[in-house]
């Protein structure tokens, strides 16, 4: 037995999934990659995980018996508690698997399950952009928007494992646009990268020509931000704008969780400081005085790592209640 | 001593306050209103909060060595923790007031200090509308939208006490009604009694003599819900409208906490079952799933005594901490 607890957290991912060990500072001793590739069943599936899992062991020059506990986290729908994935439109045609369990049996080590933003959240929250913090709300911003809120350590998962579905979250009545999810007037709709490129795309059919998005092809998100950068005054409009549904959704989750610090990750976010502080500006002007003053809005810190090290976090609180039981 | 414990809450409102004694089991045993009188000051006031838990205890044929905590309920704004009153617009002109550490020592009781919209959500969880389950969401409706928020037995207070500020919550961006705040697009601005009775106004300038609240005088929330019962078409199309604004923030809540009930309590709430099937229906149209068919939609149950019964419990819990520690 050595003296520090090791924990593997692995974060199941549309395309790929990560794996790692984590120690007990949260500090990562490994990361493996391996293709998720769903289409070939659910038992190839939970065969990958374990292989993962394990890759993510050796790769840190340990054995499984060295192993506290693993944490798995995976994109909704799922019913959390059981440790089932239910249905994710990411994880086709995965449907009603079992995945905690399998996973617990197989290595005789405690086994803990979660949403992939809620275990992202929580990797943010033990060594990110909330280390040494109360309370942490973490947006996820890539094809869609995720969310995760944590609390005094403890994941708002919601009773029906629909906690922090911060994406549909609703922000706009009058003139709603459609959301990916099929509702009406989600943050979602407004402020993912899938939303950047169609509210680009409206505003190219309405421009004169001037802006340099109208020769881009197979246009980005990051096009639009770089774009903006430039000084492109449409790409301008559409990142000034994307920053204030960020800061409605950020205000909406200072006025109901009051967290210490809101922190944005994912994909979309390699846009630098500028566009953080225009999602500042406008929750100052949007927010109550007292959280606008002291809510901390900052990017994520620990990247596409966020998932894994979430995910080994969750196993730890599993492994730490289990030791005083 | 007593087999059972008691706990006196109090509920500070603007124009009167309401102390009782509760016992272990969440009943009632004596209820005293006092008027609040803040014009008369600060000292006067806390002397008043005194009298208020006095006159509870005797009320209730104890003595305060019967009493195992106090638990004291205010408007905010406030600092939680510190237990401080800061600028409550509704007790004009008590500002920094301390309230927690005075009443605490004068008693020699354990006393506990919570916003009282937080604490009539805790009061609703022990022993109301979310008796037995694991999470309830309460909204305050009357002059202003008020709320509560409680995880697992844990008030989510925020970190600067501005938790659950569920009127605040941001619903509509391009055409937003302005709020009492100040502020643009809160769900208060929408479905307050007064936003009730200002849309109605707006409605009646547009209208063509056709409405039975034309001839009403000092229009109030109630008059417009009693015409909807009576068939006034106008008055309908305010009240359908106020069930949508309300369920737009109960979906929001159950995309954010996901909790096991949304209760709806406070003066504006005596319109019926019919009412509260507008909401649902709204909500089965916009959210997910499986949060829309199990998330229970009801009334609260404990009416105006929420708010002492829960500013007894958050005293019960610091007692039960104290005696863990």
């Amino acid at each position: 037995m050595e003296n520090t607890l090791y924990y593997v957290g692995l974060d199941v991912g549309g395309s790929s999934m990560k794996g790692g060990v984590v120690d007990e500072t949260g500090r990562p001793l490994s990361g493996v990659s391996l293709p998720t590739e769903a289409h070939k069943g659910q038992d190839f599936g939970l065969e990958r995980m374990c292989e993962t899992i394990q890759a993510a062991v050796a790769s840190a020059g340990l054995t499984m018996n060295q192993i506290a506990a693993i944490g798995v986290a995976t994109p909704g729908t799922m019913d959390i508690p059981a440790g089932i994935i239910l249905d994710p439109p990411n994880l086709r045609p995965w449907q009603n698997m079992t995945v905690r369990e399998p996973i617990e049996k197989r290595f005789k080590v405690h086994t803990a399950f979660q949403n992939d933003a809620n275990a992202a959240a929580m990797g943010e929250y033990w060594v990110g952009a909330g280390k040494d913090l109360h309370s942490l709300v973490l947006y996820t911003l890539g094809t869609g928007v995720g969310g995760g809120i944590i609390i005094g350590g403890i994941v708002v998962e919601g009773e029906h494992s629909h906690g922090a579905e911060l994406g549909h979250v609703k922000i706009e009545m009058t003139n709603p646009r459609q959301c990916g999810c099929g509702r009406l007037g989600c943050l979602e709709a407004y402020a993912s990268a899938t939303a950047v490129i169609k509210r680009t795309r409206e505003a190219l059919a309405q421009d004169q020509g001037q802006s340099r998005l109208h020769v881009v092809k197979d246009l980005s998100a990051k096009d639009v931000f770089d774009a903006a950068a430039l000084g492109d005054e449409l790409a301008d409009k559409i990142v000034e704008d994307t920053a204030f549904y960020l800061a409605v959704g950020t205000v909406n989750m200072m006025h109901t969780i009051n967290p210490d610090v809101v922190a944005f990750g994912g994909d979309m976010i390699a846009t630098g400081e500028g566009f953080l502080q225009r999602i500042r500006r406008h929750v100052a002007e949007m927010a109550f005085p007292v959280p606008a003053a002291k809510t901390k809005i900052v990017y994520a810190h620990l990247g596409s790592d966020a998932g894994f090290i979430g995910a080994a976090a969750c196993g730890r609180q599993l492994y730490k209640k289990k030791a005083t039981e």
